[in-house]
C-alpha cells in the first residue's frame, strides 16, 4: 500500500502542464490528471494530454467534455484566424484573442470536485503570468482567490478534513526556465503539443504565437525541441 | 429596442430557483437561464426547468451537460437510497447525503462564462441557508468569495467593463416566505418539481426530505401546493 498523497493535475497536452505534472510527481504525489474536451480547434491537444498522462504513470486520467460554445457570443473557442509571426511586443499587448470567458474558473471548479472525490488536497496547474500576462485568470491574486473559495466551498474543507492548496509552480518562470526545469525532471517534450494551427499531418506550424513562444523558449534554454515543425 | 440589462439565472426546475428567476424578472432584468444535465436521478427536474423558463419568457435557456460521475468515488449523483419521512431535526443535522462535491462552484463558474459572453453583470441563484443549512456552498460567505473571484477572473471585470454581482435573494428566507414571495410574483408552482423520488407516473412521493420541506412550506404559507402527490 502506497502512502503517497493524491494530487489533481490539470493537463492540457502542452509544455507547461506536462512540466507542472512532473513537478507534482517530484513532490512525491500520486497524480490524478484532468483534461477538458471543450471544442478545441484541433484534437491533437487531447491526444498529447493522454500521452503525457501515460508517460507520467498517473493513477487516473479523466477527460471531461464541456461545451462552452453553447453560450454563443463572439468570444468562442476556435473563432477567428490565428495570428502568425507576431513580434513579442505585439503578443504581449492586452488580453490575447485566444481568451475564453472564465475558462480557468470552470477548469478549477471541476478540479475541485475531482479533488474532493478522490481526497486530493493539492491541485496543480501550469498557468504562467510571464508569457501570457494578459490572461486575468493566470495571475497569482486570482489563484489565491480560488484557493480561498475552495476552502469555503466543500464539505471536506468545512469539516476540517482537508485544506485545499492551489499550486502554480510555473507562474513566475520564463519559458526557458520552464523547459530547463522539465528537462531536469525527465519530461518528454516530444509528447507535448503547443501549436494553435497544426498541419494536417500533425506537424506544428512554427508561426502562431504559441509556436513562436515555444521555439524562443527552447532556443533560450539551449535545448532542441523534439517536436516536428513544417519546413 | 429594450434597455433592460441582462442577468443569468440558475434554474434547477425546483421551487427556489423558479422564485429567484421571478425576483430577477421583477428587478427589470432580461433573463438568460442556465440549467445542468449532470446525471440527476430523474429527468423531471430538467423538464420542469424548461417549463419554468418558458413561463418566465426568458431570452435564452442553455442546458449544459456535465458528467460529474466521471470522477468516481462514493459521493456520486443518485447514489444510495433516498431517506423518507425524516423529522425536521434529523434532516437538519450535518451535511445532507445529497451533497455533490463542489456542485455550486461548478455551476457558478459556468454561469460566469455565460455572463461574460452575453454581457450580464448579475447572476441569480436560489440557494438557501435555512432549510439545508448543511451545504457549505449555500452560505453567504461562500457566495461573497465567489463574487470576489468572479471580479478577478474575467476580461470584462479586469478591464473595468463589468462588475459581477452574485444575487441570492432567498438565502435567509424560510420555505414559507419563499412561497409567499413567489406567489406574489405570479410564479406557477405547478410547473416546478421538488421530489427526490418521483413515481413512474410523475407524481411526487410526498415522503422524501425535499417533498417534506415543500409540503411544510406550503402549509406554513397557507397556500395549497398545485403539484400532484402519490395518494
Amino acid at each position: 500500500m502506497s502512502a503517497a498523497k493524491n494530487a489533481i493535475v490539470l493537463l492540457s497536452g502542452g509544455l507547461d502542464s506536462a512540466t507542472t505534472a512532473a513537478v507534482a510527481r517530484r513532490d512525491g504525489l500520486r497524480l490524478f490528471a484532468l483534461s477538458f474536451d471543450y471544442g478545441q480547434r484541433h484534437r491533437q491537444e487531447l491526444k498529447a494530454a493522454e500521452c503525457v498522462a501515460a508517460s507520467l504513470g498517473v493513477a487516473r486520467h479523466v477527460v471531461m467534455k464541456i461545451d462552452l460554445a453553447q453560450f454563443g457570443g463572439s468570444a468562442l473557442v476556435g473563432d477567428g484566424d490565428v495570428p502568425k509571426d507576431r513580434s513579442e511586443s505585439a503578443m504581449g499587448f492586452g488580453i490575447p484573442i485566444t481568451y475564453v470567458p472564465a475558462r480557468n474558473t470552470v477548469f478549477l471548479s471541476f478540479a475541485l470536485a475531482y479533488a474532493e472525490t478522490v481526497t486530493a488536497a493539492d491541485i496543480y496547474l501550469g498557468v504562467n503570468a510571464v508569457d501570457y500576462s494578459g490572461y486575468p485568470d493566470c495571475r497569482p491574486e486570482y489563484l489565491a482567490a480560488f484557493e480561498r473559495l475552495a476552502n469555503l466551498a466543500t464539505k471536506a474543507s468545512v469539516e476540517g478534513a482537508m485544506q485545499f492548496k492551489i499550486h502554480a509552480p510555473l507562474v513566475q518562470l520564463t519559458k526557458a526556465e520552464i523547459i530547463r526545469l522539465g528537462a531536469s525532471l525527465g519530461v518528454d517534450y516530444g509528447l507535448t503539443h503547443s501549436c494553435y494551427d497544426p498541419l494536417p499531418d500533425g506537424k506544428s506550424c512554427g508561426h502562431c504565437d504559441s509556436c513562436q513562444i515555444r521555439l524562443r523558449g527552447f532556443a533560450a534554454a539551449g535545448i532542441s525541441d523534439p517536436v516536428s515543425y513544417a519546413s
